[in-house]
């Protein structure tokens, strides 16, 4: 039985490395399964599958008929298209549990941990099978990716140990490696608005209300300055066709920690309320928040709720 | 922080179990964790308690307020009553995912396997917490009592193994106990047909569309001839009643396997079109039937869902 391995639409790293490690993982247990994914991969990814040498999933645009496996994502909004002719037979993932219903049992796990990667990482050292240099690499990849060097509050002591025990695998600094891999996806002059915006946005559904939290990080602190305006534009343009009660968007320090936020839609004012704070200018400074799935998710959520 | 541990409404002896047996598991980690139940226990779970001397879960009725773990269920419709208004932390279960929905991420996990009691057993194992003799006989009553003496198709060699691990530190004979249990638990005669029905019933829901599978295991097959009238009467009560598209009784034969179905509702004529046979007299006897998860409950979760 074939079966395909997917992270997330839109992937960042830890939806791609994670399907390609426990794709990896499958087959050493002697299982037909096909790393997958449903997007192009950002800069920070083919940066990442360039170090170490890995191929791009396979693309997939239909679940038609497929046997799946949804890695990184379990809500039904951000999975493959056609995804009620699919068969999914495992999820693996980190955040919120998003409404999703199947007929029959299947494997299931969440983990509250920083990223997918670590919870596959951990299925190989319970299982005992090897972590070839090539896979560790990108497990760390996307370990570091997600917590943004480890150093985002999703951070728990279980990814550090296991980026630690997978460094002396693979060989590596990872610190140094870090910093480079966050370096690489980063690069916000020469990308115009819209690419931006899409790079990590996740959208959210509920009761017909929609909303949008994209993150952008931020390494080289001059480059904002003249990335603002062109994200602006799209962003006021990314409401207008979406009708996203509210879409905002994270200007996330990597370094000096913090995020700034941008916002469009009729939500804002719930989301001032939510946050304490207002926006300025269109712009508001949130000095301690640098995770959108547990510092700014959880207040969007609420208000789509309610609203 | 308190935190309770609490199985489904109209709790089975896994449900009852497993709660006892996490909430043993966190308090060796420190944790304030209490049992909990949403129901009285069944007769089968009586003799549980009673055989390893331990007492029944606290009762509980609402979850406002309230910090829990769920286990042995996920459905919000099984749970406890005002459940928007605890906060839940972790689920541990083995059933379908049955359409949660968090804010945050939790710890969550569906295993494909024969109980809850299982999953908690290995978690001991993992995390090397050791296992008294009081626990471990009750973990293999809630597996020998969700797999049917690990004869259910349900029945994964992991929980065969568990089983037998933890027959060693509770140095019991499990066969033997085993067909104890059930037997205490399947005195039909003395119910009325209500008891019976309701015992082990579960509810499920799609778009408003009701259905419901009531389970009884048949041990002693001469008092099948005597209950059947009773049961039957019940359950058009219960069909009227609740407007269900279709109740189901599974009477199943523990020892010579499969199983007698009785129904009401005006979904009967579907549940003959998906299991390709049609009732006589009101029964049908589905030679190869044994477990409700895995061979009814998804033929009747796909009719509602088409109703």
């Amino acid at each position: 039985m074939k079966v395909y391995v997917t992270g997330h639409k839109n992937p960042d790293t830890d939806s791609i490395v994670s399907a390609i490690a426990y794709a990896h993982l499958l087959k050493e247990k002697g299982e037909d399964a096909v790393a997958a994914r449903l997007d192009e991969v950002n800069d920070e990814t083919r940066f990442v599958l360039k170090e170490f040498g890995a191929k791009k999933p396979r693309l997939i645009k239909s679940g038609k008929g497929k046997n799946l496996i949804l890695v990184d994502h379990n809500e039904v909004r951000q999975t493959i298209d056609d995804v009620d002719e699919a068969k999914i037979i495992e999820i693996i993932d980190h955040h919120r549990v998003g409404n999703v219903e199947t007929v029959e049992p299947i494997d299931f796990e969440i983990k509250v941990i920083g990223s997918t990667s670590t919870i596959i990482a951990e299925r190989f050292f319970e299982e005992r099978i090897p972590i070839p240099k090539r896979i560790a690499g990108l497990l760390i990849s996307g370990i570091l990716s997600d917590t943004l060097l480890l150093k985002s509050p999703t951070t728990k002591k279980q990814d550090v140990k296991i980026v630690k025990s997978l460094s002396a695998l693979a060989e590596l600094n990872y610190e140094e490696y870090g910093a480079r891999m966050l370096k690489a996806g980063t690069k916000l002059l020469d990308k115009s608005g819209e690419k931006i915006l899409r790079t990590d946005m996740k959208v959210y559904e509920k009761n017909g209300v929609k909303a949008a939290i994209s993150q952008v990080p931020v390494v080289d602190e001059e480059d904002i300055d003249s990335v603002r305006s062109k994200v602006r534009e799209s962003l006021e343009e990314s409401c207008d066709d979406n009708d996203y009660f509210v879409h905002l968007v994270m200007f996330t320090y990597v370094y000096k920690g913090g995020t700034e936020l941008m916002g469009c839609g009729p939500g804002l004012g719930g989301v001032e309320e939510a946050l304490g704070k207002e926006f300025e200018n269109g712009l508001m400074f949130l000095e301690d928040v640098v995770s959108r799935k547990k510092q700014v998710q959880p207040h969007v959520m609420r208000l789509i709720q309610k609203s």
